[in-house]
């Protein structure tokens, strides 16, 4: 079967065509500028990337361009539209409504648009990328896969903030958590790759990129992330706070003379690695300026470290002792020192890293700890998009 | 020599009359609604509560009344007022220019006001209640005692927010932590208790009042702690939100059209216990409520304690261990199930309670824990008055 998987931006969207038998990647790319000017990166398994600058005013005209190059005669991946067999979507919240993927029916739609104001930059973006392809491929069965789902299973003192009730009963104010994909994929991989039964493991998983979350999984099942209501919430980021005193906010807003909004975009743009070090909010540039000596480039990356330490402490304690921890997405999987800060405050634990292997993992799979520690570490990467094929593929099958 | 501990709000202020060298009370009391009408209680240790009703209309003449009240030919504690030798002043924020308790000279006094939009509401009222003592002992040595100095020695990397470094050049937004004077008492407290050698000890005070702090005390000095700038971060609290995604500030703004002062309002005042029960911010209430079915009831107190175990285990993951964990204050000192609720979590630790002794404890030190236990537990009284009359000891003798 071959799955379009799809994840639609306000004005940006990334696709893969995956076939689900032999999960490879017969052609992937994204289409940038949606509604300014446009331009089509397409690239089949391969060969090698084609840019094209487009004219593309809508969502539907950048998918449609998207098509046309998969069953392009001198480079597509497949001959005709008939061989993509299924779609699956990115959706980013699917509040409570939704604890697992689903069959993109016109109710269903309607409850994802439903969840707007809680993801009002995100999910009207991906309503929209749905209903363009829905247009283009009206016969093909659709699926929405959330990054909420999957942590729909924190039980209630988990995901209950110490707010007024009401605001849980008449807007739905708790803990949603996100990259419920990633988390859900590399749990499950950790657990096969370290021959642990997933029904009986205490596992955290550390999703360190630009954005980053950790979260606890027990017995197969979220019980604690680090992200809130929105993403905005948990560790320390490229360019986003993650927890601080809320008072800050009426404090920073009164000092330099911002709205609330105003005050939300520092938090969402300005602030975590970006903020602390002054530098930028890519680790490589962080980590270069520490190797230089640049003394707030070295506090953001100890900030950070420290700051995903708290957290898994935190939930060794919410599982009451964990059996494996996994580190995964772009800096969780390439950057061995910051494993090595992190890991090295969990002596306690009887953690004991394989050095060696830990500095030299890259972008694979690697168990970086010892084979007699206590605790086992590992580095699986992450693949949001195998995994949102493999549940499109589980729901139409 | 006798120290005459002031703890002094915007419209009351308490007292207590120390014998430094018995560490006796010998009398105390408060006055309330200072600057609306007036009244003092006042007790003289071994007697009864005395309730006058009094004109209040400034803080200088609540302490005139204290004063007399000390001095009363009846159920005075001394005869003159030569007999107060020190007069020790709580004071909230000292900021980051105290990290120790200090004789207030003209200098500190103006060091203490720069401070003042740190804590808006306290430290404005804390020199009130100083300069009115001043004006009336003018010959008498005055301290003041900080509830931030203990955690001044907390690491860059736990009091740096994930915000722009500007914020804290330009206005010093830091984690600077609170019930920094319980949490200095207690965990010395703790390592004299156990037999622990104070300079390498890993010890984490839980203090759990109506206001809520966890502390990290590592070889007798504080490395991070749950309150942040203000007291509004960390633990839910008796009607305090503590941590929050921060964009949920501005979703309720808009929801419920607030101001961002309305909703910290909410967030200071109807939150925490009080808020996810919709019943009390007393404990006891709570307990009540959950004994007889309340799910909501029983939501506050399973939120309150979750929280807490993650603090915990944050802070063991903090300093690599621990050895000791105390609880105070008034739900830590007297609620044995709170405890047990909370220590469940470890017992990857190797925590063992000891159940019987455990609920029996109230209010009095006790190992909680069994002999054994690989982590001790104990309750510790926490005496922030006789922790202020000790540090003004230490500064006038």
């Amino acid at each position: 079967m071959n799955v379009l998987v799809v994840n639609c931006g306000s004005s940006s969207l990334k696709y893969q065509l995956i076939n689900s038998e032999t999960e490879k990647v017969l052609a992937k790319g994204l289409c940038e500028r949606i509604g300014i000017d446009g331009r089509l990166v397409y690239q089949k398994s391969g060969l090698d990337k084609e840019i094209s600058e487009l004219d593309m005013p809508t969502h539907k005209q950048a998918i449609q361009f998207v098509l046309d190059a998969l069953v392009n005669d001198k480079t597509g991946a497949i001959k005709e539209l008939s061989e993509i067999d299924a779609v699956g979507h990115r959706v980013v919240h699917g509040g409570e409504k939704f604890s697992s993927s689903t069959l993109l029916t016109p109710e269903v739609l309607k409850a994802i648009e439903e969840c707007n104001d809680l993801a009002p930059l995100h999910n009207p973006a991906n309503l929209i990328g749905i209903n363009a392809c829905k247009e283009l491929m009206p016969n093909t069965p659709m699926v929405g896969v959330f990054d909420t789902a999957f942590h729909q299973t924190m039980p209630e003192k988990a995901y209950l903030y110490g707010l007024p009730y009401k605001y849980y009963e008449k807007y739905k104010v708790r803990r949603y958590g996100f990259h419920g994909t990633s988390h859900s994929f590399v749990s499950k991989r950790t657990a096969e790759f370290l021959g642990l039964d997933i029904n009986n493991s205490k596992i955290i998983v550390a999703h360190l990129g630009n954005g980053a979350s950790v979260s606890a999984v027990l017995n197969g099942k979220s019980v604690d992330t680090s992200m809130g209501l929105t993403p905005l919430e948990g560790l320390v980021m490229g360019t986003r706070s993650g927890d601080i005193d809320p008072a800050i906010m009426e404090f920073i807003a009164k000092k330099e003379n911002l709205s609330i909004e105003g005050v939300m975009n520092v938090l969402n743009k300005d602030s975590g690695i970006h903020g602390i070090s002054g530098k930028s909010s890519d680790f490589r540039d962080i980590r270069a300026g520490a190797a230089e000596g640049d003394k707030r480039c070295q506090a953001a990356m100890d900030v950070f470290s420290y700051k995903v330490a708290k957290y898994i402490g935190s939930y060794v304690a919410a599982m009451n002792g964990v059996d494996a921890i996994a580190f995964t997405a772009g800096i969780g999987e390439n950057v061995g020192k910051l494993r090595k800060s992190i890991m090295s405050y969990f002596d306690y634990l009887g953690v004991k890293m394989n050095d060696e292997v830990n500095l030299a993992t890259m972008a694979e799979e690697a168990l970086i700890s010892t084979e007699d520690s206590k605790v086992k570490v590992c580095v699986i990467p992450t693949n949001e998009e195998l995994a949102i094929c493999r549940e499109t593929v589980a729901l139409v099958k």
